[in-house]
């Protein structure tokens, strides 16, 4: 019997949970889930018989240990910043270790020992990190073995709503931590190359620098650049890549509309709003606009931020009632981004039968004996329902085939790693298409930025 | 025999010296000038019978001690932050002490302290903060003693270039710490109240919310809101006072065209640029638009910002020269703040003969038994020279002053205070007056914002 302790069972967990338990009886597997709310953790197991479900407080050192030296090896699912405590556990007691999340600098840090212990940390093999990097991986390393050299490498991925269920002007409905959502994109300039070029947007801008991109068969899509796409280059060994741009999905005509949130302050998380609590939602919007007594708060906002009579742009705030009088903010000594937060989920907030969507597409130009060339990489997937969401089973499983992986000796390089090398990445992804979580790819033209050197 | 040490002789100290020295004999004052650079102390001095200068190092706690040890009052022009230490020896070794920068929590603390040993730690004294308080709550002051009730304190206060040296587009020079000027607003929304409405502007829309000032026989001018003018209710016990803002003069159109560095990026100073060194003023405006070979730098600039065919703005751009492929910024790892300050420099340092100019428009509403009322009050001061300049007459003549009349006794209340009691601002304002720093008051209309009711 291997044992398996699950650190965190929140709704990001639920497809995890499932291919372990599924795959408990054939692979002599024992699944611990230990969580803050023993209920929480209950309800995940749903009496399975190879697992168990136990109270663990991740600050409780003595709970924490007792725990790590029971198992073979350690999931996170823990908020990023509380990996690390878990982490040097797994140092001392010699345990594996997968996480979804970024790799920290502490996290690096334990690399040496790691090694020296022969560990295994396996961290951003979620979705985005996870999936991005497999699937980009997969592709370099075939353009490169055939002797390709790498032009350009553009990367974008969204959590949106599924069509069926896509009810709003906006297109878009939280999946995800809403919180998240309205600080996206804040901390500083989004940086990345193209041809050459360095190029900087500062995130006032971020929203009405949106690229478009088309889906095979699914449509029209339009992405803002995510902050540092530069990192990536060393990451994925394309140093002297000319052209590097990694960007968040949205439906188009999102980022113009976000954009007017942006150019308020609304999405400001840096101070509180003077008597938050008692204000409407229409005197939170007018608290951005220009004090004059004799003219409407509708006006005002048309005119500060230039939204013409019959832009359709407008409806979209009409439908948020940002402009009521009557509903109250009713948060004590809130940031605007608090405030515009609870605005938002009271219409973007997942309905009992609405299910979500995960939309990733890559571009890889590179050049060749016979010229220049271009693939294009597509990833398309829908949630069951509400507990198995696109986002649980794209972030949960590759972490599952991960572990599973580690404790069957598939996956045996030591260290602190993320998913880049075809020993993880290979069977992984052609695990994942039996989910049904699969790319399409196929050629296109490269076309570059200027493919017909247009002067003038 | 009164010892004064000065602490810190750089170009705002000019004034400040120049009035101890004079009246060094009448008043039996004895001046001693610490600075790192003693050759700069000693330039200060210039051979002046009853001033000493030395080298001091206030990081060398021997020399800093022994020198505060010596004297009667110490004045401190070191950067705000340096402050502190001198200020616990001043309380150690019972000296009362004196500077321009706002108190910082720090200096709060001692003030129990200061109190207790009967010390007169006198901040906030120079023109602004300093002046500014001191015109402020001589009107407020009378208009509460005649028993009006205060509705409306708006105060403005902008460094310029005096009108004969005003010689390019944008009228405006470095008067000051340029480093000041293009981080000007960044750090948080600015904070206001108009009418009892809570006003938040986000940097990135602070240079387009401006209000128009017309201050007799100056012209017109315009302001920028400051980033909190709230606080300034508690401090001049106008707590339930409706309208409060504090702004920063400009000329008319300075602001329209600063937002086009805010809109691109270029005032961001937390990351540092590509290459930097090597790039040409023109790369550095081309890496914040977007990436089209076919287009010229020009046009993109122009269609991203807006910026019509025949607009005046335009011209001040091309004065700066920021479309120059020749011009080599030569910096290396420089922010986008510091290039833009390095590219500013080279139009708007000042010249040996440019004299600069403060000016300083206040305006109180109030109301009282026979109705509402306004008064507006103004100062406009320009420098004799690149020595006595407006900012170091207005900056280092009220420090100076209060030093000299906290030593005669003339000030006696103890404590760590800025200037808002009228036993100081009373006669530093009037000695002020015989160096031809003055206020022109005058009673105009209550405006209010919308005095007609204008509705629709």
């Amino acid at each position: 019997m291997r044992n398996i302790l699950i650190i965190g069972a929140g709704r990001s967990s639920s497809s995890l949970i499932k291919y372990l338990l599924d795959k408990s009886s054939s692979e002599n597997l024992h699944i611990t889930i230990g969580d803050l709310s023993v209920e929480n953790a209950e309800q995940k197991i749903n009496n399975h018989p190879n697992a168990s479900a136990m109270k663990l407080d991740v600050f409780n050192e003595v709970e924490r240990i007792d725990a790590i030296q029971k198992s073979d090896i350690v999931i996170s699912m823990l908020p990023a910043h509380l990996h690390i405590e878990v982490a040097k556990n797994c140092i001392e007691f010699n345990k594996h270790m997968v996480t979804a999340s970024y790799i920290s600098k502490e996290m690096k840090a334990l690399d040496e020992e790691a090694k020296q212990k022969g560990l295994i940390f396996m961290n951003e093999i979620g979705l985005d990190p996870g999936i991005d990097h497999m699937s980009a991986m997969d592709v370099i390393d075939r353009i490169r073995e055939e002797g390709g050299k790498m032009l350009l490498f553009e990367s974008f991925c969204g959590g949106l709503v599924a069509p069926e269920s896509d009810t709003n002007l906006w297109n878009y409905k939280f999946t995800w931590n809403p919180r998240n959502v309205v600080l996206a994109g804040q901390g500083g300039a989004s940086k990345f190359i193209q041809e050459g070029a360095y190029k900087y947007i500062p995130y006032h801008k971020l929203f009405r620098r949106t690229e478009f991109l088309t889906i095979n068969g699914s449509g029209q899509f339009e992405a803002y650049a995510n902050r540092d796409s530069l990192k990536y280059r060393s990451i994925y060994g394309l140093d002297d890549i000319p052209t590097m741009y990694r960007g968040t999905v949205r439906k188009v005509g999102y980022s113009r509309a976000w954009n007017v949130f942006v150019q308020l302050g609304m999405t400001d998380d840096s101070y509180t709003i003077e008597d938050s609590e008692n204000m409407s939602y229409r005197d939170f919007t007018n608290s951005f606009l220009a004090y004059s007594p004799s003219d409407s708060v509708e006006l005002k906002f048309r005119s500060y931020l230039k939204i013409d009579q019959d832009d359709i742009m407008w409806e979209k705030f009409v439908e948020l009632d940002i402009f009521n009088g009557n509903k109250k903010v009713e948060l004590k000594n809130a940031t605007p981004a608090q405030i515009l937060q609870k605005i938002l989920m009271d219409s973007w907030t997942l309905q009992p039968d609405d299910k979500d969507m995960i939309v990733m597409h890559h571009k890889f130009g590179y050049q060749d004996k016979d010229g220049k060339h271009q693939i294009e990489s597509s990833m398309i997937i829908k949630g069951d329902d509400q507990t198995y969401t696109a986002m649980a089973k794209t972030v949960g499983l590759p972490v599952a085939m991960a572990t599973l992986k580690i404790l069957n000796g598939d996956i045996t390089t030591p260290g602190v790693q993320l998913p880049i090398n075809k020993e993880v990445y290979e069977p992984i992804l052609k695990e994942l298409e039996d989910y049904g979580i699969n790319f399409v790819e196929k050629k296109v033209p490269y076309l570059g930025y200027n493919p017909e050197g247009v002067i003038g």
